[in-house]
């Protein structure tokens, strides 16, 4: 009886493995040129940390031992949803043996009990950057994170054909001194309003400012040009500006999103845009927020988001301030490996299939295949001493390219190229050495 | 409030994940050179595929979602306790979508809810490489995943300072021969008593096997001069061959055995020895039975253990037999970086931290930072332009072995070396590129 996948928890097959390998390295790469540390943390956290957030604790999964003894609490422990939650708490934990700012970058699993759909999983990978000062944390950091994760979306994008994205950046403060200059004393209701508006539309938007929040009609219509705003320059600023309304805070926001820009469009022209109706929902940041789409891919929703915390931790005496983004690296390969828009030239790592006469020279075969990896290049031993036409079939139902036989040639078996070679010298074009990562094409 | 550690869940400070993610690069490594193909499965299975196996279920950590639909049944998931499990699960399930033989490593976070000691976690990394045939596989992928996982381990060994290793090796029809060779019936019952020897000692497996299975003194001893034969060459047989037990299950064993101690005294001489005492209590294997002892930490058990299956998975038409060995990553490292055994040289990936002279001068200095980075030299900005002092303090408490300054020069910090460079051509001693990860001293 065959088992049944598990709906959201996707799975990759060994080819499609070999593409979030590739990918996940390469973030890695990136990351750590900037030098930001790896830490991983364990799967589970307290369900006391967990919960703590009001919103998430629906999606939540709780784990415990099947025979929990007798007084045991069964439901102390879940598995965490994000990779925020036990950062903080690592921090917090371990704040005696680390050395701040701290820039770090964490790739893991995360589980959501939410119902699954495209672009949404239960089990599903992602990998985050933070840096986190101890009390403060300049202001150039914001413009860090977002200049190092879209340096590793494009290597993505140019090195193996992941599908290009553009950064949509706003400040919390902006909004909230905009709608402080109007007048409004409850921002949030505000921007939980205008937070809709890609969902409802404007005039549904309208409404509910009218009605629930109090607004009069032409201060609503103010909030939506406002989040209508959307520039790939700093022009965004003489169109707030244009709209009349004055407050300290707004002046902060439009500054601090202004340097986002300017840094972004010399660093990654056209990779970053301020848009003005990005709200980052419920979540609690302070300052700049980031969501991000993917060119072709925009009804999976942000591929990679984040923003800054003005106490990511605190203990009471001291405060964390932070900023971060995370890249859903589920959300981006799932699809793009089941379309098959991303494949790899191979399903296993070898270059050489080392073939065997007969059983009995099986050790000269390994002997050959010891000189070759010696040097970095994958080999296999063919498992049996079939025929050679089957041991070439056994290379070609992988995507093994090289069949080096026992009189010391090796063979192309794509182009049937079959030439004399010396196990301790031959090394295979570039290109060959491991799969190859790309578009399929 | 400083939330305390989970007990059973360990976790590293950034310098020790340095340390395991090197070991883990350098398992991958090998096992890609040999052909090995990376597989990922999801953290949970089935409950009914957790507990098929009646003896590890007090083990499992059940999971379901805190706000379980009513009627939705909320304990059919587990957390994986192994990677075999899941592995077999995988096969069936894919099986119209892979090759045979396959041969897969898999490195995953595995979770068993025993009383944490040490050696003994709640949560932890296991790496395990398998190869699985169709219906059939070759005897020779006994010794070759033994070779593998040796020189996996030599490698580690090596290049970091990890305790070299020695695998025990066994096969279980050598003593299910030998057994049946005694007149034995329940051949199971003698094995379990005999695997207590370590723990219980002669005399007392002595009286179980007399008393319990029912065998006389006489042959009681035999079984228990059996367990004693350790050899690392192929003596052995002969010292089997003396006790005078006849059977053909007992010659098939040996031979097989033979043949694996044979190869390994050549290809990893002293690594290996046939220890006829090795019986992997109640696991299911067929053949070939592995453990491996750390020299100096003979307490932590076995690190790296495994055997062969008839039928690692089946699907009533078609069966599946494997060999595989999995290692043990935490029980290898958390007692070995807790101790200090092995250490990183630096605490962050960065090789350079470039200088900041004044905040408008910033700019400057992430250009300088992104051309080393164009060379793979990874690099931070310092995040404040405090005094060079201060700068070069944020580099020493990280380990960070060089400062750049503006005037175009580069700073070895430890040994106060200041020399004129260009950012497109410097480039650090090799030792120096990334964190180096060695035993302490």
């Amino acid at each position: 009886m065959r088992p049944k996948p598990l709906s959201g928890f996707p799975e990759f097959l060994p080819s499609g493995r070999i593409v979030e390998q590739a990918v996940l390295d390469s973030l890695r790469e990136t990351f750590e040129l900037h030098g930001f540390a790896s830490i991983e943390t364990r799967a589970v956290e307290t369900m006391d940390a967990l919960t703590r957030k009001g919103e998430i604790t629906k999606e939540v999964y709780v784990v415990r031992r099947l025979h929990a003894a007798e007084g045991e609490s069964g439901d102390d422990l879940g598995l965490h949803f994000d990779l925020t939650v036990p950062f903080a708490r690592y921090v917090l934990e371990n704040a005696g043996h680390l050395v701040f700012p701290l820039r770090r970058y964490q790739i893991q699993k995360v589980w959501r009990g939410e119902r699954p759909q495209e672009g949404r999983y239960r089990e599903f990978t992602q990998a985050d950057i933070d840096i986190v000062g101890e009390n403060t944390l300049a202001a150039h950091h914001d413009i860090e994170v977002a200049l190092v994760m879209l340096e590793a979306l494009e290597a993505l994008h140019t090195r193996f054909g992941v599908p290009p994205v553009v950064m949509h950046v706003n400040n919390r403060k902006l909004a909230e001194g905009f709608y402080r200059g109007l007048g409004v004393e409850d921002h949030m209701a505000v921007l939980q309003r205008v937070d809709k508006l890609d969902k409802i539309g404007p005039d549904a938007v309208r409404t509910l400012l009218v009605n629930e929040v109090g607004l009069s009609v032409a201060d609503a219509d103010k909030c939506l040009e406002l989040a209508t705003i959307c520039t790939a320059d700093t022009s965004f600023v003489e169109r707030v500006r244009a709209l009349g309304v004055e407050h300290p805070l707004l002046d902060e926001g439009l500054a601090a999103l202004a340097d986002v820009v300017a840094a972004a469009s010399v660093a990654v022209p056209g990779r970053l845009v301020a848009d003005l109706k990005i709200a980052r929902g419920l979540d609690y940041y302070t300052g700049t927020v980031y969501e991000t789409e993917m060119a072709g891919f925009e009804s999976l929703g942000s591929i990679c988001s984040g923003g800054r915390y003005d106490a990511l931790a605190s203990d009471g005496k001291r405060t964390w301030p932070g900023v971060g983004i995370s890249v859903g690296v589920s959300r981006i390969l799932v699809p793009l490996i089941a379309k098959g828009a991303l494949t790899s030239s191979r399903s296993v790592p070898t270059c050489v299939l080392v073939a065997v006469d007969a059983e009995d020279t099986r050790g000269a075969a390994m002997a050959t295949a010891a000189r070759l990896r010696a040097r970095g290049i994958s080999c296999e031993v063919a498992p049996k001493a079939d025929k050679f036409g089957k041991q070439i079939r056994y290379a070609d139902r992988r995507g093994i390219p090289y069949v080096w036989f026992s009189d010391g040639s090796v063979k192309d078996i794509r182009s049937g190229e079959q030439v004399p070679a010396d196990a301790d010298t031959w090394f295979p074009p570039d290109a060959d050495l491991r799969p190859l990562v790309a578009p399929r094409g």
